[in-house]
């Protein structure tokens, strides 16, 4: 083999500029040339691409989306579009391909691998953290530091004037962005995914929960983290109900894709930089299907599919301790543990 | 006089707690002793004071918000309040007061000075810029530079996924902090209340508009600014409607009082620096009922009322060069003026 | 005429790319061709040149740097130079060429102007704000944002451990940078050349000063702002002779060309961006041998040798604020102006 | 027991004060007093404390350096001093102590051990990442972001002008903080003291590497990360001779204790949450002489003595893939793998 291909697919995340140019360095090192297809599989199936060199993304890994443009494409999960990407890598003369993207590319680089021999690497840069196999998506640092930095921002304002907050953040349908950015920022509330299971929001609970942190402070700046898809309308209803029904004065949030842009976060970079070049390197140790990952600091590769049908579960220890033992209104334990 | 007084009333502006500095370290440097008020008007009322030392505001230039707490009060628009207030002042012995807040706490003092014998001076502090007699309010830069940063965080995905985004920013009635991060990020349109009144806008001409721009230049990433109040909804009621008529994918963010947080920017805090200073030294000048401004980098004070009665438009100059000349679908001038 | 050319010259500054930006939308809306040369007036002599088009600055001013390089020419200095620049400007059918940089730029094109016909037109670009005739420099606010940052960090740490600071700042041979950030990040201490002329910085009164500034205030972190040049060796110099001669624990800080990166900040892109359209507007009126400038919001046209000859002084307001009335050790006016 | 105390010691790190906060709000849950001893081990000599509450650090993590004051002692390596600090313990009726530092502030913890019966435990409060048994210590991110951060700075300005700059950064004795940040901000060369050992930086060496480098590249920026300690003078004397011996213009940058301010990074400020609350769970467990750690995401607890007798060792893989697989001038690996 003398070519690869690389592709980013699906929603950007900061970080893939980083993956990508890890990738052509790391392929450069090892006499590789590099195609990348312009805008993930959209480029693919249409033959936009270009053979991409070390020059092209030196100084790249500063900045967030990425330089070979992404796309989500519904189109590619047809078998049709399979069998053309087959064909077009094959025209191509390209021995393996690297994704860059979430849960739904790596479906379709799954797909993909069904039409062609050629080895497909995965390599996961989402903003979501959701994927099995790895301690941490490349983006997912980022959006939890963007989110952070807007969560310190109103802390600011909710303190001046006594005020609370809520701030809407993402996460589809995971709660690790809502999660670390309540603990980095110290929220008096989040509300996730995972909490709603078994308990899910009301207004009237929540009214309940602020009178009391208020009442335990004596102070009252409330700020609450609400990840996307946990009330209908999101922060911006929920904060007109609290208004309207408890004349509770109440600001919205909504911070929406800014959580995918900036300068990508250190540990990103550095993420994607391992991963881009462990994708190359398992790409000479012969693996297919595949995402590169990194567990307890060790590069790791996971099959493709454990990626999204095995559950990425938020850690617990945190949970417990934002949730139960930063929470001012939750129970004391009832026996001193001493 | 020996002792002054000072709050900081209505929203909370970046650089507040830069003049409460300021206004400390000038009265000990000219021998007065100075009595803050917490939680603004709220906290005259009730009495709720201590004696503020150059110690309590060393370090508190670097931080939005007020260390002295602001908060709006309905109820000092009565004249019962008024006297109660001037009787609180004159309990305390206090020969003049510092208000620091926009127009809304101006019609305050200026109600006050109704009732009160005292000195009243206003500092300008509000994100929106809306007062006339100065180059800049307090605060404003900040949101600015806050919202540009948004505006460029959002520059990176839509770039990278050729899309379409509406950022919702502050201003109140005025399109100072649109216009000034639409220019700074480079926005592709800009609805504010100023161009509102002339041709307001419309979905069928965005949507005009949004194709042109994509087609002149090739690329797809649009970026366009809304002033809070131009729209029902908002950005997030326009991104929808977008969606479903028009089948453009687009996505909304709402700022909100993100553009009140964060590091003061140095300009917000140089200007309060001076501000607060210059409210001082019109006190030992006998000035009252005036605001301390700033007019081509001269300290200057205008008469109270002429903050909020007079009109202080938006610089034409920036409005034609974002809005015409830089605006990729506005009409070419018809005669080379070469 | 129907081209004009552009080039950016001398020490880079931010916001460099939003006057090219400004210059190249500007020049497309009137109906005129841009041809930028690359590494400032090395370019010019060297005929390394491209047509430039809004495509290709339109994502261009949220960064720092010059996207069609910078350089510093001695060799530009001669008259060869000139005349080779003149003939090259010529053979490519160019009507005016505008400079973007510092004194040392404008001096190579006043120089210039010597030697050809064609319209010279000046945009401001330096971070050390010493040029005559503009409120302003293109710059200076993002050095003086990136160097209030680093002081306010260093606070940080200095207030945690009670500990003396020396950080040193840019400027050239004025103190704009070091007096900006020295107030806006609430310095204890700066030293600039305007106030060395008066009274040098000695050891022994330092020491002075800092032993009574902790001593008034009862704690021991003390960030002294001092520009380049105004001590041999700079702050490591200075630091370890504090420590070996008076066992004096500081630490020093030398924030080098940081101050020239990052995201420029909103008040340099505005200003570019008028600047920019501003210059191009000069040409097409048929100004020559001037610099565009802004003076109290209106924009100006100086002669380019008054730019240099003449001398933009320190805010003399500003000053005695930040080394008088805040200085917590300068003596009290001793007669009450009440 | 019912009363533990806590104490930042040694040099500040951003973080420290998210674990003071998760040491009080975790005691606060479980019922513990908590005692704060200013300014680390001369406050615990000299009793200087307070009894601290969950309102004096709900609204501290996110700000550097520590409200609670830290310092060196060297006074604290002496018998007399343990004994006095073990004396002042058991006064104030204390079970145990949680020290907040780095290794000398670990091996004070160690030696009070030997004078005192209480539990001491330590969390790794550090900028240089330098302790065994955890997967980072507290300030290593922030610092890592921050020069980053001057890192990309440095970028924007050395492409501008095609130039070369020498950084230097903190870590002590360890290349931590130097090899991250090169990593993050794709430096073309690093100087660690773990790659000093084999292959001492010689300026001939590095000349002919920029020049190699700038050659392959066909660009001239250039920018090297060189770790404290490593070059009599550091990178402003490694400039200044690169210029004098080699003609070849180079500016220095020295960050220093920038490196300790600022916001703390969200991993910071969540692994201190997360370390503060297991310190306290492990007193309630009864351990003794232990440092709270993490490992591959779990909680550990690692003796006191093997946190500076065993060493902490760089990522392999990282050195790896920065200093070979993306170093241009590397030799290729002469048998593709393939």
């Amino acid at each position: 083999m003398q070519r690869i291909a690389v592709l980013t697919s699906g929603g950007d995340a900061p970080g893939m500029n980083a993956a990508l140019r890890a990738v052509v360095l790391a392929a450069d090192h090892y006499g590789l040339e590099v195609i990348a297809f312009r805008h993930g599989y959209k480029g693919l199936l249409e033959n936009d691409y270009f053979e991409i060199k070390p020059k092209d993304v030196l100084h790249v890994l500063q900045y967030s989306g990425t330089v070979i443009k992404s796309a989500r494409c519904q189109r590619f999960k047809e078998v049709e579009a399979a069998q053309q990407a087959a064909a077009n890598l094959n025209a191509l003369n390209i021995g393996a391909l690297v994704v860059i993207g979430g849960d739904g590319s790596f479906r379709g680089a799954d797909h993909l691998a069904n039409y062609w021999h050629g080895q497909v690497i995965g390599v996961p840069g989402t903003i979501d953290n959701d994927l099995y196999g790895t301690d941490a998506t490349i983006g997912y640092a980022t959006a939890v530091a963007i989110a952070m930095d807007a969560l310190d921002k109103i802390r600011d304002t909710a303190d001046a004037m006594d005020r609370v907050f809520i701030v809407e953040v993402m996460g589809r349908d995971a709660g690790f962005i809502g999660l670390g950015s309540a603990m980095a920022a110290g929220s008096e509330r989040m509300v996730l995914p995972e909490l709603q299971k078994d308990k899910p929001l009301t207004i009237p609970a929540l009214v309940k929960h602020i009178q009391k942190v208020q009442e335990i402070r004596g102070e009252g700046s409330y700020v609450m983290v609400l990840s996307e898809h946990q009330w209908p309308g999101g922060a911006v209803a929920l904060a007109e109900q609290l208004e309207a029904e408890y004349h509770l004065p109440c600001r919205p949030c909504l911070l929406g894709h800014i959580q995918r842009g900036g300068a990508p976060a250190p540990s990103d970079r550095i993420l994607a930089s391992q991963l881009g070049v462990h994708a190359v390197e398992l790409i000479l140790k012969g693996h297919h299907r595949v995402m590169a990952g990194i567990r307890g600091n060790q590069c790791v590769e996971v099959p493709l599919r454990d990626t999204w049908e095995k559950k990425n579960p938020l850690d617990q220890n945190l949970l417990r301790i934002q949730h139960e033992i930063f929470n001012p209104v939750k129970k004391k334990p009832r026996i001193n543990p001493l």
